[in-house]
């Protein structure tokens, strides 16, 4: 195998880290909470010791380095955060360099949606292209553009805000000051408010309303609908901007597929002439949730071979 | 200077050659009518006759080769447009082997609205950045994006579609299938229908409805607030998926930018927090009606430093 990397995806809730070979093969993962209670460098240090555990499994290969996919806005030349609501105290904090002092070791950093994009073109549904968009759908909705295999990131990392495009101009409020985001009409959370409002529970989870809908609920079939027509907009705006050969679906809501799929293609035929004109594929994303420790892990073998981004 | 290309810019109505040099000097212009009522072969006999003059102009200098830009859907690899409305005659003509065959240089086929951003990015408005997106606010509204310097074409040439974002779900009717695509609620044809429809006459110009709101017709004023505004929600949403530090108008309706301006920056305020917290610039361009010119013209000399698109 010769050599392999470390691939950490530091999330709000889970800490997970893998060590994968060159030729993308998991040797080893672990995974545990992400203890924010605890603060921040109790945090860190349970990262170090996670590189720690499969450097040591890693055994005389040689490591190419680790990379790091994180929740919000990375400048990627500093290695920091600079926004990031889902982890509290990491704001600002070299986190690249902290990582790289305690372990001697190179370390890269990528935010979660690019670098899961990334797992999905380097080892997923993605392998047999060079350019793909990833939409995570999830909590909200992350994005992630691969574009001549590369993360493309925008001057100054925050290219991929896909949850954030508007799709319906008076639509639901979002905490980013605009009215009708994708996410607040297709995210999981999109999911549960609709749900709510038409009377299916207190709180009812994206998972609660797929089986009531798959139950044959009319009103849990109504939402996945609306849901599939949201998210078809912004695919056919998508489409129309890039021409790329495919776009993934991701997260917790696509085990409603057979629900949402039908409005989102119906939605893509008519507004997409792009998309009626040519293969153009829209698919499940293989890796579920190691894409993004898939990613963060092909960071160091990447950075060789493409000079890093400005 | 040392050597030339030729740029022609074929539009369904006007048809334009220039000589410029490497460095970006207009050594010569020629320009005519398309006269498509003549018949295909007559069009080609006048580019022809457009290059053969500038190439007498261009004396000893070495020619680089010969660019032509041009309305449609074009398959770069093939060399041939594969859907233009605005040049009937020419679909699947193999237009750029015959002009080849015909004045034993090399040539390049690009579309129009591509073209005019790469001349933006050469020697126009985007001189100082490597990544950007232009949109023509004319007949319809096109749109070409550069990224890392070049084109950004997808998998079969039809990216920057950008007139057929959807803006509003429910809007007006695209012949393209879709209902409220940007070009049905912002460009000059947009501008006209508006007026018609507010009672400003039976069939004004852009130009017209312009003078009106300057000359303070309130119903004028608000068609292109409407305008700005439909033109804000797709910038909003470009600038969250692109984080590109440009983006440039250009076209017919640019004149009345200080009546829609205000309005398109409200919207990207609002719906864009990449927007807010960049400085992202939203600007017109500068080369006008030559900036296809001078894209095409680049043609020849970038293929040299990159590799095609396949």
């Amino acid at each position: 195998m010769g050599e392999y990397s470390i691939g950490v995806d530091l999330g709000g809730t889970n800490l997970r880290a893998a060590a994968i070979g060159h030729g993308g093969t998991m040797i080893e993962k672990v995974e545990g909470a992400t203890k924010l209670s605890a603060g921040r460098d109790a945090v860190v240090a349970d990262i170090v010791a996670s590189i720690v555990r499969l450097r040591s499994s890693g055994g005389a290969e040689h490591l190419a380095g680790i990379g790091i996919g994180t929740p919000g806005i990375i400048v990627i030349e500093k290695g920091i955060i600079t926004e990031s609501p889902n982890l509290p105290g990491f704001e600002n904090f070299a986190i690249r360099d902290e990582i790289e002092r305690l372990l001697h070791a190179p370390v890269l950093l990528e935010n979660d949606a690019n670098a899961a994009a990334l797992g999905e073109k380097w080892m997923g549904a993605g392998r047999d292209v060079d350019d793909l968009v990833l939409l995570t759908l999830g909590t909200g909705i992350g994005g992630g553009i691969i574009s001549d295999r590369k993360v493309l990131h925008g001057f100054v990392g925050m290219a991929g805000e896909l949850g954030h495009m508007t799709v319906i101009p008076g639509g639901n409020p979002c905490a980013c000051g605009n009215n009708g985001c994708l996410e607040k009409h297709a995210s999981a959370t999109a999911v549960t408010a609709m749900a709510r409002m038409m009377g299916l529970g207190e709180n009812p989870s994206a998972k609660d309303v797929c089986e009531m809908a798959l139950a044959g609920n009319l009103k849990a079939q109504v939402v996945f609908e609306r849901m599939g027509s949201a998210l078809g907009i912004a695919l056919a705006t998508l489409v129309n901007i890039f021409n790329f050969p495919l776009y993934l679906l991701s997260g917790g809501v696509l085990p409603a597929w057979d629900l949402f799929a039908p409005a989102m293609f119906d939605e893509l035929q008519r507004r997409s002439f792009v998309f009626r004109n040519t293969t153009t594929r829209i698919e499940k994303a293989t890796l579920g949730n190691e894409a993004g420790l898939f990613g963060a892990a092909y960071l160091p073998f990447q950075s060789r071979i493409i000079a890093p981004p400005v």
